[in-house]
């Protein structure tokens, strides 16, 4: 499956060992529709590259259409609303190595396009809002829940639905409002058991302050946690590089790091907090180390969009990619 | 002024520049009695040693002993009960490179010992209830104000006065009481232009779990808030390198650490927050730094009694003597 233009992996690298690999990986992302799931999962396919992996959506198993929907009042949160067993029969056939015509939706249309044929990648990531639904289980190696807080799911879904999908401001706030039971009742309950929450609050870092905080920022800011089932078995350290002067220098970077462990739904955690910044110089430090960790001289996927990705999202990124590349690690080894 | 048994500074470092200085540099601290001054301005003996560095306390100038303090009724924070103009004096005459009797107050007996004999080192730390007040001014070249918030100035003022200074624990609450006034009224107020002020808080940490609070740790934790005066002539970077594995790992290190530039009494400030626990091979990392930009290999004092000394401790001592030593540093150029 080697592709050219691609940084080469080293011999007996993971990124080797995936170009090798028979079977796919298949990693499940679930989450609200808006509540970012993409952008915070786009970090393993910035690294391995288009060559290693590809993206599958499962809004094209909608059982209904936009207009469709509008007649039959059903939600397509509910999961009778959609081909769940099709796409998890989907899952299963590209982990056998076949290809499938994938059914995909079109979120500015409200129609259904023409499926698209998908060759099996050696990780698939998979995202959805049923995706870590048990009749997915046995087809999943590493399950993603992205949790984005009321707030800000607001604002985003906004800026998205109005700009991309045609919807008017006032709707997309009913929706949300009308959308709040319908999430709680069959979307929500997936996080319990997932590998990695990611949760998107506010930023918090004005209570940080002594007195007022200073915005000298151009870039938006946001409290990501990210709750993590603990890992033992990593092969490399990843040490993030924290200049203790840019904390003292004028214009400093705001920026929070934060570790605890605690009890999740009956089950021991890690959670990890970020808000703020990043300096660009750590970002890359420590993407380089994850390169070396996979086996590449550098990222073999394209640059994100600087313009949609601050630095935090892009350490964020990071942050969800590094125990998805463990997991990936222990399953090639 | 070199002593033996040390190791030796490197030609032309900071620590060869002391050595060879005339005027001895003075660091003013001050905060409320039990504030932890001594022990978070520790760093700097720590890691420069007692040649270069000694410490006074101003608490030997006071007016009055314990026993005419119970008859007068006066309180040691008035300044006003505070030979003050005495002790800018001795400052001065240290600074000129004289030798001075300092009187001494012993907090066991509360009586006055006889004082003794202070010769100038290259340093001096100077702490006490009103060492930034004006009348220093002119012999201060740096200073830091430490604020412990009452609930941990409770604990820790309870554990000292009865175990070392024969108090009962009901005396050292009504004191406490008592004093809160005259804390706001005669010494807060020396925070308001400190170079740096050091505020301990309670810990954060069971904020930022997702759900219940792992306690595995045994080592008691504060939230230390740092306000520091931007500076921007720093020599040399100081990397904190934070391992983000421990961050996910089984038994990980509780930690936060945290920036925001922010306006304090009308002026531009960095707020740093530690919380929790800090990696003790991070901690080596970073105090190797620091003798690096000292010029020494290896800390020069003697190391601080472990027990009393968690490293976040001393991650906190270092934080605070990373500024002093960047101000010692450029006063020495």
């Amino acid at each position: 499956m080697k592709k050219v233009n691609q940084p080469q992996p080293q011999p007996g690298s993971l990124a080797e060992r995936l170009y090798e690999s028979q079977s796919p990986i298949i990693i499940g992302v679930a989450g609200d529709s808006g509540s970012g799931k993409s952008t915070y999962t786009q970090g393993i396919e910035w690294l391995l590259g288009p060559g290693l992996v590809s993206q599958i959506s499962l809004d094209g198993y909608h059982a209904e259409d936009r207009a469709h929907r509008r007649v039959s009042g059903r939600s397509p949160l509910d999961p009778q609303a959609n081909h769940l067993d099709k796409a998890a029969e989907h899952l299963a056939r590209l982990r056998r190595g076949e290809q499938v015509e994938i059914p995909t939706y079109n979120h500015a249309s409200g129609c259904f396009d023409a499926p698209r044929l998908c060759s099996p990648t050696p990780v698939i990531m998979v995202e959805g809002l049923h995706t870590l639904y048990p009749v997915f289980s046995s087809v999943m190696d590493y399950s993603v829940y992205v949790d984005t807080v009321p707030a800000v799911k607001l604002v985003w879904k906004k800026a998205r639905d109005t700009r991309e999908r045609g919807y008017e401001e006032a709707e997309v706030e009913a929706e949300l409002k009308r959308r709040a039971t319908h999430y709680e009742q069959w979307i929500a309950g997936q996080q319990n058991d997932a590998n990695v929450i990611l949760r998107i609050h506010p930023s918090e870092l004005g209570r940080l302050a002594a007195g007022v905080l200073n915005h000298q920022d151009i870039e938006p800011s946001y409290h990501l946690e990210v709750i993590v089932t603990p890992i033992d078995d990593y092969d490399q350290p990843l040490f993030l590089p924290v200049d203790l002067n840019n904390m003292t220098r004028q214009q400093a970077l705001p920026f929070m790091l934060a570790t605890v462990s605690s009890e999740f739904h009956g089950r021991d955690v890690n959670v990890l907090h970020v808000d703020g910044h990043m300096a660009p110089a750590a970002l890359e430090t420590l993407e380089r180390e994850i390169c070396q960790f996979i086996g590449l001289s550098a990222p073999a996927g394209s640059p994100p969009a600087a313009e949609r990705q601050p630095a935090a999202v892009r350490f964020a990124q990071m942050l969800i990619a590094w125990p998805i590349l463990n997991r990936i690690a222990a399953l090639t080894r």
